[in-house]
């Protein structure tokens, strides 16, 4: 039965499977030091149009916004995120293990606005604030976990929310690809990097088996960031394994294309969806879609293939999040369809 | 140029690489919840004749030492190691950033003994230690830092010491094949299973791209493991990469023919270090060997092969670190033997 | 200039002061093994009707909270709290900063409700629970930061929660002594010590220079817990001087008398207010009252007597807070209704 | 019976208790921000020299070791200090707590020398040092455990080494005075604050009933310490206790009046000792000396005064320690004398 249920079904892009054989019984240094890692690092920099960036390769989604987190942070600060943001409820209290407060606004859209944070720190430094939690960063999910996108006004307005109050802006991509690739967004890589102290690059969920790049566009802000990772026990011993696999989603834009063949088999879904009458629940763009069904379809759909149940709504229906991937097939779209 | 100067040089063994690649479109659930890691899971127990073990999948060495041993310690506890112990120095103090202490004991090669271990617990227990940290554990690693094992007797007295003053031990096998597979050697892994609190065996070291199995072979000592493991940024989205490898590293004794073959080589090199007269600096059965070099001839050594250099000893000779792996070939060691 | 802004305006109650002198060239071993720390547990007990309760003595409020949740909760655990409660908002992240997650529900009048509590607890075990942290506790402030108070039923309607979660209920009493002697309250200490598996007994703001008493009403759950309050840096070295204190209060009812009276001087304030027609904001029947007043007369009233600016509400008046103490005299009252 | 087991048996210097009674009803704000603090902090800068120094009163040793030093620390750096040191060993694992490793090195007669502290740092960037934990303080107690004391010329020293490695050097003076007012000694307040990027000013155990005063002689270093202070549950609500208290002893002298009575005693006992020969274990001119006694001969004198008793020495003798504080009478002493 095909699944749409989540985007990290299968394994990685077969150009990945492929090098990964090739170079198996090549003998590389360990811990990144390798010239596939240094390689990957170049074309980041790259593609990102900011030579200076330090650029780190990290194993997972919660490890890398942990540990990137904890390095931006001072000890007594924490980070400001969206209600519905990953670090707020499913990363079962990673920020908080390293001693750091998530400190959620409302989300709008899954989205934490310019406004809702200069709200929270207008009040709060009305407050007796010297005894609450400093926000040090704001945290940001591209696309979120809703599947909406920040605009570069709205990055641009974060970033001089940051600037006034003296904070750092991070955010986790995840998702990042489908986000960069989606219709309508004036979001891209130079983007981000302008405007973010840190950010990272999602490959487990575009393509790669597993990995995550961790960007800093000022370099030189995270003194001994290596050895952090070490310290959070998110060092991979045979690190041209993360260096190779995104070496070459950055060789010949393979990121993006993986990227927007996803996105595009999910707004053929969303066509589909909607052409059947269903309500679209939230205006994604990209690889995640939101839809309402009613109970009794939702069974009957779950009986041709399989997709994300995310409860009840008020009006009675269900929410269901349809997810694609890099290995979204033609012939798995039509059987949802037809399942529809 | 041939590598000697660690284990972890290669990628896998050539049938893991290919159950990669077979499975690589199959869509299987997240995080180690998918039938290629339940498999792997029951092939474990049953090696460790331990059939109500709990297994989990962890990607890293240090990760997994810090996670586990976070999990059997009370919060106001400490571990005790051998001053040696790969926790006591390489892990960046992730051990101390999960709030533990690391609490050092001398080695005796390498080792941690029942005796110095009991000498520490009397010590402690004579001193104001309500003011101290209690230790809560001991940490062995086998093999060794240097390659040396344990006996069954010697796990057995370790085993005393803990039931005496209620602690846990742990056994971190990071290298642990070449342990099972030294020649002389009394330690299974049901002997460790019937001894250890918990202990990891390594895939990283021993045939995987990377990958540790942490074991509690008294499955219900450990509440909501997997939540911690995600609380440490520690969780593998695709969890059937680790499941995979380990059901292959646990098919038809792979594992164990993976690490006989690494240990006979390194046993072929040391006879001719023997017979070519250098020292032997300790008694290793194992895939690592050290031996004593003049600064000359190690400057010789490495224009040939990469042999790991760690540093200079008493005499005035150095002591240098040579490592076969799942892929030594004999052409390798025919050139390393050469340079002697 | 009097001063009602907040009840740790003054030092101890002349009592404490007194055996305090009488006592300060004695002798005593520290750490709280000195005979008035034997005492006044002894009390402690007795009022609380509790023969087996451990009963520590530390120094301050958010210390106590910070050392005995981190003891209540395994460390993958957080705290369910009220938005409002002081574990959310003023202790500066001193929870997170042990690791643990402090998860807010709305709070109503202050207070966190079984029924909230269940609705939470109900929506995250529906959730991806696995991936998020798990409640291990609820944190309840008696009085709350708003003056209100817990029935004994509700008391026990949050223990039925947490029998049917495996939660712990743990009771901030920061101000403990003003709730107990409330007008109307079915709350005791024998009730806390039934329902709570540990609460503290605040003295800083009922009569003592500092110190909180914690208790374990089920005294063996807390193994080495000495050990823990050492490790948090919270172990007063000259322990007499809080078991002299707290044994000082639970003598002759002092901390009763004490609280008592503090709690007449509020509701002799609230009915001055009620008189001249200024709105009371919530229900407190203890030594926090809360008040709307106009900014203008805000401003006339701080020119008389210091009373504490909550800022704006809905309808554009002012909330304040005005609060009593052990110390509050009679003439401070005279002279703060003569400024309404 | 008279207690010289340790120096913090009695109460406060009558000049404190006296003004704690004279000002108990005063109302002042809380936290450190009243005028008695205020007055205390200007006192200690100049006591110092230092006009610029940032101060702050913490309760206790050990919380002021382990919130100073977590100020002090980037996340990812330990601190090193002498294996005898109090950091090191009867803290519960404070420092660890907050996820700093404590790196020791072995100590001569209690202290820490500049060479051990290079030896080791060379030694650490010859290893793979990125793997480890990065030193980033050096901890010193003055006077040390064993009541040595460092000379300006070895703080100087250390300095050195400290600017060398980019590390911050910390000096624990919780019997400060004691070392202060010792014949001979080359170090003054002025010396330790040009030296050193903290210490603190010891008051348990030099007249106070408690407090701690934490000196940042480059007072802009440590932004947002105050809530640090908060968040580790070491924050005073009643400030003026503490400001009130070194206020009292930075008036007229009297913390150096009281210190230095106390090395008089110390040292009467020392030549009583002497001349009755026995043997002075380590060459303490400070207010802790130690001894040889006969394992008979300690029973004996356990009957007629308490000295604390540290167990067997080599030669078969006992290792006793003999403490003086403020409030050692002459009579007491001449009953220790008597015991001899």
């Amino acid at each position: 039965m095909f699944r749409f249920n989540c985007d990290y079904l299968e394994g990685a892009h077969p150009r990945i499977m492929e090098r990964l054989m090739q170079t198996n019984t090549e003998q590389t240094v360990g811990y990144g030091m390798d010239e596939y890692t240094a390689s990957a690092k170049e074309k980041i920099r790259k593609a990102c149009e900011c030579e200076g960036a330090a650029v780190y390769f990290l194993v997972g989604g919660t490890q890398t916004n942990a540990v990137v987190l904890d390095a931006l942070l001072h000890g007594y600060e924490g980070v400001m995120a969206a209600d519905t943001g990953h670090v707020s409820l499913h990363e079962a209290g990673a920020i908080e293990y390293t001693g750091h407060k998530v400190i959620t606004v409302p989300a709008v859209d899954g989205k934490i606005t310019a406004e809702s944070a200069r709200e929270y720190l207008v009040r709060f430094y009305q407050d007796v604030w010297t005894h609450m939690v400093r926000p040090g960063a704001i945290y940001i999910s591209h696309p979120s976990e809703y599947g909406t996108l920040y605009t570069e006004a709205e990055l641009r307005a974060l970033r001089e929310v940051c600037d006034e109050y003296g904070m750092r802006l991070y955010l986790d991509g995840a998702r990042l690809g489908f986000g960069l690739m989606a219709e309508g967004t004036d979001v891209t890589l130079p983007v981000i990097a302008k405007y973010c102290d840190a950010f990272c690059i999602g490959g487990t969920k575009v393509g790669a088996l597993f990995g995550e790049a961790a960007v800093f566009p000022r370099g030189e802000d995270v003194p001994h960031f290596f050895t952090q990772i070490k310290q959070h026990g998110a060092l991979l011993a045979k690190g041209r394994l993360l260096g190779l696999q995104f070496d070459t989603l950055f060789t010949d834009g393979l990121y993006f294309s993986i990227a927007k063949k996803a996105v595009c088999q999910a707004m053929r879904i969303r066509r589909a969806f909607e052409e059947k009458g269903y309500r679209v629940y939230i205006d994604s763009r990209t690889n995640q879609q939101f839809f309402l069904v009613s109970e009794e379809k939702l069974r009957e759909i779950l009986t041709k293939v399989v997709v994300d149940d995310w409860g009840p709504v008020e009006d009675g229906s269900r929410l269901i999040r349809v997810t694609t991937g890099w290995a979204t097939a033609d012939e798995a779209i039509d059987c949802l369809i037809a399942a529809l």
